[in-house]
């Protein structure tokens, strides 16, 4: 009986001895670090209005749902919040859920009927590959980006219903997939195109309307968006969006819908306010591109290999894990945040400390932190990984 | 292309002629309903303790978390919660998750290895059951609160490792499982016990600890316990509760933990503000006793047949599925919410209507609500199911 925690105990031990140890560090409420990590990229978590609007939500309705959206879940704020998702992306419906997690988890369940080909690209979030393995259906992984691996797959099986599965703006290395070339190709199959776009949502496409928008595809009939209302929205929960016969069925046979407490009134409320402050946000997102071009020239011009980010996500080349990890532990030391993804969090055997652009953060504290991480960059070159602890300070996540 | 959508319609319509569409009614705030089939068992969603500390959050965090809890969203007010839900529960360790549904995920799936025989009761509530399929390993469903078809399925798979997964109450039926005799039996065959105690927990035990705790089994090494924040503690999100060896594990492996944003902090002081109410609220818990009796007395008394409420679900049974949705219809004609299911949602093939208790609810209002119920009965058995439209009237859900 004690077994299985003395196991626990030895994989524990394993994972530290790779340097893979994972720790919570919890954070005061206004502390003074330099946010390089988070994902509220226009700073709307603390916008004052989109916590004024929460706030009277909250006074309105108390704090939780009560039920299940069939059940007691339901308010006036779920829908309003759902009617204008539906507008801003341009598509019949859109249904929220209590995270972009269980979004996903109903998007490709809800797609897949028990003959269908998955085709899932290589670097898609975990949970749109639960949402592959919880459908029990024929998957088939595709190498990143690869348009041509997604036609070859969907040409070895003809006739046969089929789904392209991907991101839009990638969370590791903030790539934009080629979603009009894949949807052509899916098209041309007769498959169907689910585009998860969480880190696109309010920072790219007319108005923020996100990548699926900016590439031309808002309400498509064969394209189903998903994305989380907890990144540019700053709130918490996820959303599917697309045709309404689609969401019907979601509504009617969604499992992680159906079973599942409805999100808060005041946390909807909230991601509302968000959502018109976000499409009318052109000049946060003009910031968004700004900075993104000074990390290239910044960080590149300083010897370091950076992406070519298509939105807020920035990722940078660490020499290898032990490197990354102390890296991004003297940039929280000089307070600075930055996230650190290695392997096996990374899409490939590559370490790297991952940037995400916030316009909420100070312009100059903006500047100083970039100063900040190429300083660390050249000391954590020199450092002797022996003589560091990178179990304790390891800091990789979604 | 368009044959998805034509797909998804013929499907609709197989389901409306069954009676089993599922609308989404919203309400708005403040509602005059008298609510009988909401979780807010000790009324604590729109209590002003909680409100306020939901609030002061809010103010002082903003209203999302910003990022997942290994990277920048956890904060303090994450970390209190997490401290006083282990010492609630009289556990090591407990962790939050953004939802009930993904603390399932990762508790089955975090106490799978390959070779494991999951051994999960026929009446476990969707999530469970997700929980099982995507771990991908072998499982046996045993009849509900059967300990003696669980013995022998234990029994049969001799040094393996094994989980025996239950609810504590049933979402449905109300019923407390045989969790000593579950316990009993696990520990004999050196197999763990997995117990999600959703229903339960505020409203059984001691100070209100749930039904694990109610069982002697609070802090067993081979017990883990899972929750909801969203039902007695008045909020949103899950949790999952026990040895630390455990609780580390999930931390560094599980996916539905790592890569969900974490949930937002004003829910989780706003809970936290719940827990301390909850544990102290003996008063309200002895009201819910008194509540359930009444039901079975008044409705029992007037013929129907009602199910003996462990907690504060009581389950009463209806003549078929129309007559089910006809009757809660009428009940929330006349201002009173009851929740209805029907097979499929069913663990059974019996409709019924689930009536939910919640010290929250004036107890007059409640009282005057018992009476709709029964005289909606009796207008209910005599009417014509053709007449209706059950298929816009139907509300199944968690």
């Amino acid at each position: 009986m004690a077994d299985w925690l003395a196991a626990l105990d030895r994989r524990a031990e394993l994972r530290a001895k790779a340097g893979l140890t994972r720790t919570l560090r919890p954070r005061a409420a206004g502390d003074a670090v330099v946010d390089l990590a988070g994902n509220d990229y226009l700073g709307l978590a603390t916008h004052p209005e989109v916590t004024a609007a929460a706030g009277r939500a909250l006074s309105a309705y108390g704090l939780g749902a009560t039920g299940s959206r069939l059940v007691r879940g339901s308010t006036d704020a779920h829908h309003a919040l759902e009617d204008d998702l539906a507008r801003w992306l341009g598509v019949d419906r859109a249904l929220v859920f209590s995270s972009g997690y269980l979004a996903n988890l109903a998007a490709v369940r809800g797609l897949v009927q028990p003959r269908t080909l998955l085709v899932s690209d290589a670097h898609n979030h975990a949970s749109l590959i639960d949402g592959c393995r919880i459908s029990g259906v024929e998957t088939i992984v595709t190498p990143h980006a690869d348009v041509d691996a997604v036609a070859a797959a969907l040409a070895a099986a003809p006739g046969r219903p089929a789904v392209v599965v991907t991101e839009s703006v990638f969370s590791v290395d903030g790539d934009l997939a080629p979603l009009a070339a894949l949807h052509a190709v899916a098209r041309r199959h007769g498959a169907l195109l689910l585009v998860d776009d969480a880190h696109a949502l309010g920072v790219t496409g007319p108005a923020g309307a996100g990548g699926v928008a900016a590439a031309g595809l808002a309400g498509e009939p064969d394209v189903v968006v998903t994305a989380t209302l907890s990144k540019a929205l700053g709130g918490a929960g996820g959303v599917v969006a697309g045709p309404a016969e689609f969401v019907r069925h979601l509504v009617e046979t969604g499992r992680t819908f159906i079973f599942d407490t409805a999100p808060p009134p005041a946390v909807v409320a909230g991601v509302r306010a968000a959502l018109r402050l976000a499409r009318s946000g052109d000049d946060l997102r003009a910031e968004l591109a700004e900075r993104a071009a000074l990390v290239v020239r910044r960080l590149g011009g300083a010897g370091l290999e950076v992406s070519a980010p298509d939105a807020a996500v920035v990722s940078v080349t660490a020499p290898g894990p032990e490197a990354a990890t102390a890296w991004a532990a003297d940039c929280r030391d000089r307070g600075v945040a930055v996230g650190c993804f290695r392997p096996p969090s990374t899409p490939d055997s590559r370490s790297r400390l991952r940037l995400t652009l916030s316009a909420g953060v100070d312009r100059a504290d903006f500047e100083r932190a970039l100063d900040v991480i190429v300083d660390c960059a050249a000391v954590s070159a020199r450092s002797e990984p022996g003589l560091r602890a990178p179990q304790s300070r390891t800091e990789d996540g979604s």
